[in-house]
């Protein structure tokens, strides 16, 4: 599978259940670039069910959450001219805010389309416009405001590894 | 382990992945009234990761997701004067949108306190402030928006479900 923005994250900070490649259990969901937007492809497992049919809200809150900090690490290192996961410091971002807007139920059983655009960048705050389709159609629009994790936390996370 | 609102929903809509009764592979969420405020409690499993040590944003969200809608039917039961499950129609909320704010990171590994309190009542839509505590303190804030699912939605359900 094609590599994705997530799989450049530096090890210690790759066990989210959203999006690390390091997490087995979990989605590990790859964005990429496709022009001025970011775009991840998922088809959710039937367990993922709200209403029978339908694609729990919780899981797409979350392919929001993890496209976004994905979209805004991407997006800061384009910025800074650097491919990812080249040099130092490394940027990995966190999420401050997520808003969700459900303006339809999401069939299950599909592949979704996750799609981001940056909308805003203040220092080390991003902030990216989302939305899902299923079958082409927008079923959910949100919005992540994405900070770039401190230095501290990951200066404890590396100690923490033992690095 | 004691009832929550979720386990009073008609069986066509247990399936959730957050807090159907009916779902095996998920979270299952129980929330009660606590006075004026209602309650649930869960431990993440440590699969739940973000970075190592905190508790993945998309599952804090998904918990706000089910313990908002969870609230919203309790509480329009509790304005007809009705107990849940009993009578007709049942009342059912679905999410229309989701605001988080992460305040700070949650840690993994510990028990946490959902707490919700209705904020407004327009009609079949009912707003829920949401906040979570992490031994104590409050780690996270949300609002959920949410409305009552539509009767064609319900009859579709019943249908499919064969009664």
């Amino acid at each position: 599978m094609k590599k994705g923005f997530q799989d450049h994250y530096p090890d210690h900070t790759a066990h989210c259940f959203g999006c690390g490649r390091l997490n087995e259990a979990g989605h590990q969901i790859k964005s990429n670039w496709d022009g001025d937007e970011s775009v991840a492809r998922i088809t959710p497992d039937p367990e993922y069910t709200a209403l029978p049919g339908y694609v729990y809200g919780g899981l797409l809150a979350s392919l929001l959450d993890c496209h976004g900090t994905g979209t805004a690490a991407a997006a800061a290192y384009r910025a800074e001219g650097r491919e990812m996961d080249t040099g130092e410091p490394s940027l990995r971002f966190m999420t401050a805010s997520l808003q969700v807007d459900y303006l339809k139920p999401t069939p299950l059983g599909i592949e979704l389309e996750i799609r981001g655009k940056v909308k805003e960048v203040k220092g080390r705050k991003i902030i990216i416009e989302e939305w899902i389709l299923a079958n082409g159609e927008i079923t959910v629009r949100g919005e992540v405001i994405a900070v770039q994790v401190p230095d501290k936390v990951i200066l404890d996370l590396l100690e923490r590894a033992g690095k």
